[in-house]
């Protein structure tokens, strides 16, 4: 559809002149005058030529260039990974490039291509719940050698390093909160098990009934998405059932936000009858009406601590060496209104 | 410090065996047998090749690639208008690559480089706080065909569209609504008067009052960034005149809810004594504790607009002609509690 682009070349042999002075004019060298530098960035433009420095670029072996694949940007969870991955390696001279997958994995795959296309030194990725098999990273991983760095959302690829929190951990502290707080039929919402961290959290609000003698009920583990409207139905259907839970685990923020917003519709008083936590800690959880418990991923820390791990495999190349690297970040627990009966 | 780029010349001469092979092998052509595959695959590893597809889109003229610059993606706003072009794009085959400046001019500039340089099609972008002048964009547009397209955050430059919402009228219909509720004495939290955004929301803010037969009092005008502590610190500064306010219309959500925020602590009563209004109805507006009233950009058709006027430049620049459009959404006022006395 558009024009084809030239190359210094092109203009060039265009313009009668040598490379080296399209390549002057260009890069506004003052040995050039001004009446031929004018008369070559005029051509240029004429013939679509775009400037490229990829060339110098791959002299180097380096664009300086990072690549971060998420699910999306909207919320505050993945914006402040990649705020901790910018804070880590802007010192270092890194510029980060965002691509969402929304969720796709054959949104993903392209990604990784226009990424590899752009010549980044580095890819950090959260897979998408539809990423089942991981051809598409095992291919990256065996024909060429830009690291890849899993945070949050990982698969188990031997060779790539991951950066996660300790969702296990996590799931258990919310559980074991509510227990103390006197609650005895605690529901869980859990996400989609095709995630591990969504399945690590299920894992430990079961491990916690049981270590305090608590029966674990199928019947008390919904399994949602993660909007609100999801966490509304989840109530609806929980409440339709003959034993309603006096407390709420949910392993989203906005499907506990659902939760809160429809037992408010039927007049059921949180904390009093039911306690909600949620998990993420999403700044709109200390806005709400009444405020909500949630569990505390430190996103910042964890992009940072993906951005050490990077600059390492840098330096782990330089020296011939390769180290897989699993940190693993301790969640927190920031119990608000929404959970504290005692 | 990583090793330098193989080319698949390199790998040809190192194996021994034609570029042709060495390209069929890459791309698991069925003619080349699988050792010969697993050779060059293990050599172009060893060798630190990057698959380039690049000189592929090179020869179209195309890389299908779409470069967005935005402040910062953590809020609901920049995030809703780049799912609004990508919805305009994706279907036309285009992947979104995001970058963020954080209000700094340097890392602007940094950015077009890293997009230019990315063989991106074209350009969006939102400028950042600091850019004052434009020569780093105009360089872009004086040297190069990629098309550059202004969404919310403009700067007037001949030969790029812009895609903004009215943000004089967003101005003038809060400041009306409050003027309608029967407040007398509404104050304005104003933005950084070096983005054009807050200047219209002030002009429109003023040119309300003065239609309504109300008084301009520069005293009621605080010029605050953008963030919850800048709210706290002007109803801190307001409320410590002589004339305090009954109304506040601030430029920004997160300055409004800084304000509730201040408000609340000081057990001044919304709405009954202060009415608050916000600008851009980021979500969390609606699940305050007191949900606060706001004006609505449209964010996502400001992306979908973003969207078909790029499309429009390429299809231009085909025919050869070059249009600039300056498409102008009417911003939506949404009343909640915060504001509403009558």
């Amino acid at each position: 559809m558009t024009k084809k682009n030239a190359t210094i070349y092109d203009i060039s042999k265009k313009l009668n002149i040598s490379v080296a002075t399209v390549s002057r004019a260009l890069n506004d060298n003052p040995r050039i005058s001004q009446a031929t530098k004018e008369l070559v960035v005029k051509t240029a433009k004429e013939m679509n030529y775009k400037q490229n420095n990829l060339a110098k670029a791959l002299k180097s072996g380096e664009t300086k260039n990072i690549g971060i694949i998420v699910p999306y940007i909207n919320t505050n969870f993945f914006s402040s990974v990649i705020r901790g991955i910018e804070e880590e390696l802007s010192p270092h001279g890194y510029h980060v490039i965002i691509c969402q997958s929304h969720e796709d994995v054959v949104t993903e795959k392209k990604h990784l291509n226009t990424l590899l296309n752009a010549q980044v030194d580095g890819i950090f990725m959260s897979v998408s719940r539809t990423t089942i098999d991981t051809e598409h990273i095992q291919h990256i991983l065996n024909t060429t050698n830009t690291p890849i760095i899993f945070f949050d959302r990982k698969k188990d690829i031997p060779g790539i390093s991951t950066v996660t929190i300790d969702d296990y951990k996590g799931g258990y502290m919310a559980t074991e909160h509510l227990i103390d707080e006197g609650y005895k039929n605690i529901c869980h919402f859990a996400g989609d098990q095709n995630l591990e961290i969504y399945q690590n959290r299920l894992r430990g609000y079961k491990q916690a009934l049981i270590d305090r003698q608590f029966q674990v009920k199928e019947e008390n583990i919904v399994f949602t998405g993660s909007s609100i409207d999801a966490g509304i139905d989840a109530v609806k259907k929980l409440w339709s059932s003959t034993s309603v839970p006096d407390a709420i685990f949910s392993a989203s923020d906005s499907t506990a936000l659902g939760a809160c917003q429809e037992l408010k519709k039927r007049k059921i008083k949180i904390p009093q009858e039911v306690a909600v936590i949620g998990f993420s800690n999403e700044p709109f959880t200390q806005f709400m009406e009444l405020p909500m418990s949630s569990v505390d991923q430190t996103p910042v820390l964890m992009g940072n601590m993906a951005g050490q791990v990077f600059l390492d495999h840098i330096k782990d190349n330089f020296s011939g060496v390769s180290i897989e690297k699993k940190v693993v970040l301790a969640p927190k627990i920031i119990v608000r209104k929404s959970s504290k009966r005692k």
